[in-house]
């Protein structure tokens, strides 16, 4: 569980289901984190062999993210775990007193 | 994602998918986490209406965790969760260098 722990590993796992992203379009999907947060997520992600990092050595020098095998494997999971939230949001939004 | 994400909270869920148990039984199975910590996620799991808090008066006075119905349909998932964690863990611990 800790490899998909916390708030963004998810999200960022999704986003990058559909190809490789450099960090800075990551940091404009998600303007709620900081990129600090963002990039903390990224390193143990990476850490954790879900995502790999490729260095663009042309002009301008720039890096891009893209899922591993292992991390292709965890996205019907995610897929799960999405829907599962998704059908208890109006219950936790009762619950919570946001309605 | 954040209704389970805490180091704990899925052991506390399978904990409680066998009955009700007070909060003391579950600080001795976690016994690498402080009280504190099982407290706290204690606390947000049943904020989130996963698990159930129920006080006996009789003496002596004791209070037991149960899962509720939202808390239960979890339960795959989390199985889904620690399956997939189990079939990752040897590629994690070479990638870590803890082999």
């Amino acid at each position: 569980m800790e490899i998909i722990s916390g708030k963004w590993k998810c999200c960022i796992i999704n986003r990058l289901a559909n190809g490789a992203k450099r960090p800075s379009e990551l940091h404009r999907e998600f303007l709620d984190a900081t990129p600090r947060v963002i990039n903390q997520q990224l390193k143990e992600l990476e850490l954790h062999g879900i995502i790999k990092k490729e260095i663009f050595k042309e002009l301008p020098p720039h890096s891009e993210y893209s899922l591993t095998e292992a991390g292709r494997t965890l996205l019907p999971l995610i897929a799960e775990l999405e829907k599962w939230g998704a059908g208890y949001r109006p219950a936790l939004k009762k619950i919570l007193g946001l309605e």
